[in-house]
């Protein structure tokens, strides 16, 4: 496995497997990867011939008072990780290789963008569609790989890349959950023991409002109140919980059941985390 | 030489291009084509084995009270011209074919923008940097060829490109001026004969500037109220004039003899001119 950190070194790698004739897939990730981040790995394996994961914690997309400093960090174990999901290159550039001094330029998605995750992290998304045209442009991949735990990114992603006629199909692969339904992510890192267990009632709420709905409530506001109420407890603080259609991620007015999906975040203690569930 | 509408079929034909080892140069414009744009289509012929003139008068980057009604557009001509200078292809798309009714995503450009025609033109510039973005993605360019007219708009399109890795060299070409010194545009169609020799002042007004430099006043104050006294009379209205420095068009405080330029902007009667000199 390649571990790359100069964008240069890795656009002549792209350059030379393409003239290769290969597929090139890229999973872009943050690192600290974890089962969630092996099964893009897994998936994008059977979609190329060549598998790149970038691992950058990307500081465009964390807000001024989030949790980019202390944003968990383990190299080694997630190169080790990536060599054993059979990756073939892994790219991880420093801050200064992606962002010069004066950048100044952006790729912002206005739609989608505003709702759900957007009106808490006022500038997230437009870190995630600028390093993601950054990392596409450097990596040219034939295929990306993005989980659904992030699936407003998922949509917003889309849309960029069929606004702007990007040459890249996105892929996007199902959550993953640790045994007690909790959705896998790096700042599951941040909860105790305690915490991580208590935090399954996150998806507990979601199985509720989809059974709410499996059994032909389609009230949104009833569903909503019902998710609402059974997420929150001492310890969460219910940031939003919408219904939304299931291919844009943009908030709905009706629910059509195989069509929609609840989303969900919320404070668990200091941790924010999200889910969500197809309906 | 082949004329394409459909974004598809551009991509198509440049895949094919590309898989051949052949490479491709883009002439980006509106149409209405002058001895300008033809000294472009020459330049790019120099540079790459296939030439792709795209012709799209682009809504985005005209603001509500702007021209984009009557902007000229003569498409047989330009065909014409096109294939008159050795052009391979023509991709001349409709507006739909480019922005979906629910396009949401842009590429902006933050820190050169503000300035100059930024300032009195204010998505100008995003509309530019979004369809170049989407012109590339089409058309994948390994080099790509501007006029330096517009000479704020490639130093934004070169940031644009280092900023986000865009897998594309830019090349920009000298202004060709009328037998008279006027910098040649598609908008001095608006110009009447009369007209058309009067607007050769700002070409004036800008030798007088360096006029001034060359004998050694590096004045900036001195030498922008020179430019703007020589090119006011009844017809003319100054909208800027500003010494910048010549790679990124940012306003400077010092004339740096051979890194500098004098770029200017007036409304010449009803229509809106700009031009430029290197100092």
């Amino acid at each position: 496995m390649k571990i790359i950190t100069s964008p240069k070194e890795m656009k002549d790698f792209a350059h030379s497997a393409k003239a290769e004739g290969r597929k090139i897939a890229l999973v872009p990730t943050m690192g600290a990867l974890h089962e969630g981040h092996f099964s893009l790995i897994d998936r994008a394996k059977e979609l190329a011939d060549i598998v790149v994961v970038s691992i950058f914690v990307n500081p465009t997309q964390f807000g001024p008072n989030e949790d980019f400093d202390k944003y968990p960090r383990q190299l080694e174990e997630d190169l080790k990780g990536c060599a054993d999901h059979g990756a073939d290159a892994v790219f991880t550039p420093s801050t200064s290789d992606i962002y010069l001094p004066d950048a100044s330029t952006f790729v912002v998605e206005e739609e989608i963008s505003q709702h759900l995750c957007g009106k808490s992290r006022p500038k997230h998304f437009r870190g995630v569609t600028t390093v993601v045209s950054i990392l596409f442009n450097i990596v040219q991949p034939d295929v990306a790989v993005f989980g659904d735990k992030d699936a407003q990114q998922v949509a917003i992603i889309k849309r960029m890349v069929r606004d702007l006629f990007m040459d890249v199909e996105i892929v996007s692969a199902p959550i993953v959950r640790d045994e007690n339904g909790l959705a896998i992510s790096s700042r599951n890192k941040y909860l105790d023991k305690l915490e991580r267990i208590g935090a399954a009632r996150i998806h507990e709420a979601l199985l509720a409002g989809k059974k709410l709905v499996d059994g032909g409530s389609l009230n949104i506001d009833r569903v909503k109140a019902l998710v609402i109420n059974s997420v929150t407890n001492a310890k969460t603080r219910v940031i939003y919980v919408e219904v939304v259609d299931r291919e844009t991620s943009l908030p709905v007015n009706e629910i059509v059941p195989g069509k929609s999906r609840i989303s969900v975040a919320v404070w668990f203690g200091q941790t924010r985390l999200i889910d969500n569930i197809e309906i």
